[in-house]
């Protein structure tokens, strides 16, 4: 159990009408975090709109309200504006940097209430009149489960599938590092209260097309690991016979992590003649972005991503070349 | 929160030296229940003896007191037989068939003292003096976790790491139809009682050796889906060429769930000419136990297995038209 920011609850019961914004291309852990917030403050006669940026990708359809977040577009072609509200919570991020791009930025600039961050990222920001950010917890999905208990609010069935989702999206499912007893615990009381843990698995992990299951069988194929380095790739000719499209592609790079002394994994995938998409995955202090880097790409330590322009062969060749001064 | 059944704790008081049996083929669930409760007898000074008729695989090999477990043969080059002991305790199998198969039954044959059954199966058996069968409990570890706590013992460490990990096996890592909050209750117990849980997932699930790689790219290849049953198999040539052998086939039987409105799934393996071990699994109410039944094998309602004898193609046809009833 975690507490509250000095001063939060105040704010959340003193307040009238929210906008509750999550970061762009939000992920599980900001909308189960949100929409579960939002529906805590309505059951104590606030009113809350909440705010996303991008589009809701259709794997996160399945959680409560998700329907309910609103572009920056949505809210102009209704004559709404973020003066129209007296508080700001900005959730599973700490800065309006994350919450908005360059084109978007002004939806913010006339907002003259009061604003809170519920976050768990590192934090560099200054952003918010009140701020809870406790990097070490493994989902802001967690600190806004103990806000809503410490606040008295029963948590219904469908702040509880919000909850569970959010924290499932960013434990992996309970396989990360940052799954502790407090994880289970907080899991545990969200089953209790109606969270049906199978059914948010099977909705996030287990919704495969056949499309996809079949360009994963032809990607597989041609898994080889090398010095603890796995290279698969697609080729054009494997989307085509499968129907798959590229966003069926997500994710199968994590697949070789499967593969016992695993060091680092590639993912290529044709987009033109003599022209590949490379995502490069790794564990550990292994920097992979170092990598993408030298190809003109970028990303982060242990997950990045760059575009080579050569033969299968040679690109592999270089990527291997690279990646083995690291290991 | 569940109660031994009357007896059981008295019966495990009043002995001295116990021989705990698990069943063949034996898994992460009956393994960590076995070595849990063996560590726990002994300290409060009871004499314990670890019995399974098949050597443990070497995936569980990170498990405290997995080297324990002697097989027939072992107790029988030691000079030692079951009269040697005052109790049997037979975890997570509630039948001697379960335990020892045609060839090792005479190993219990002389044994002349109590037995007591601690177990989560389903199939009915009239064996043990005390039984402790509870078939709604999804694995047997969460049981051993209620009797420990129930007779005022603390849980250690290795403990904790042998029945969070009976638990990971016997949920598929919290997300099959059987987890609940009672599930996650006690995983987040054992977490704070020092199993670390993405030590314990890496150690079941990210520890692929080559040859099972290989024999999964295989195994994969075979891959179809029939009205929402998924079938796979894996010929004495696909274990030749790559190297691997049974164990490295666990739990492939799984991997179809990814896919979209799956109901079950069938793996076949090919352990002699005309015959074959079948693995089945189930979403929801499919009750995948009376298929096996079907075919002299057994299981839960979920999962269950059974052999036939019989052509390849006849072999998938009996089973489709079988599993085709339930759906």
């Amino acid at each position: 159990m975690i507490t509250p920011s000095a001063g939060l609850i105040d704010f959340l019961k003193s307040s009238d009408n929210f906008i509750i914004a999550v970061h762009f291309d939000p992920d599980g852990d900001c909308l189960g975090s949100a929409s579960a917030l939002s529906e805590a403050l309505r059951s104590i006669g606030k009113k809350t709109t909440l705010f996303c940026e991008t589009t809701v990708a259709a794997p996160y359809n399945f959680m409560p309200g998700s329907e309910e977040f609103k572009r920056p577009d949505q809210f102009s072609s209704q004559g709404v504006s973020s003066a129209s509200f007296d508080s700001l919570i900005v959730v599973d991020a700490n800065s309006l940097s994350r919450v908005v791009k360059n084109q978007n930025k002004e939806f913010f600039s006339d907002f003259k209430g009061r604003s809170a961050v519920i976050d768990h990222h590192e934090t560099e920001s200054s952003f918010g009149d009140i701020k809870w950010i406790e990097p070490h917890m493994p989902a802001t999905g967690m600190m806004v489960h103990s806000l809503i208990k410490e606040m008295g609010i029963q948590i219904t069935e469908s702040m509880a599938l919000n909850l569970y989702t959010a924290i499932v999206v960013d434990t992996g499912n309970f396989r990360f590092d940052n799954v502790n007893s407090d994880v289970l615990l907080a899991a545990s009381e969200l089953a209790a209260a109606g969270a049906v843990p199978s059914r948010i698995y099977s909705e996030l992990y287990e919704s495969w097309s056949t499309n996809r299951l079949e360009l994963f069988k032809s990607v597989i194929a041609t898994l080889t690991i090398d010095e603890g380095i796995a290279f698969m790739y697609a080729s054009k000719k494997m989307f085509d016979e499968s129907g798959a499209d590229a966003g069926d592609a997500e994710n199968f790079v994590s697949f070789p992590r499967v593969a016992k002394k695993l060091k680092a994994q590639v993912f290529l995938r044709e987009v033109g003649e003599r022209h590949y998409k490379a995502s490069l995955r790794s564990k550990g202090d292994i920097n992979v972005a170092r990598v993408a880097e030298k190809f003109g790409g970028g990303g982060h330590k242990n997950a990045a991503g760059c575009v080579i322009k050569d033969d299968f062969e040679a690109a592999v060749d270089k990527l291997k070349k690279e990646l083995k001064t690291l290991i």
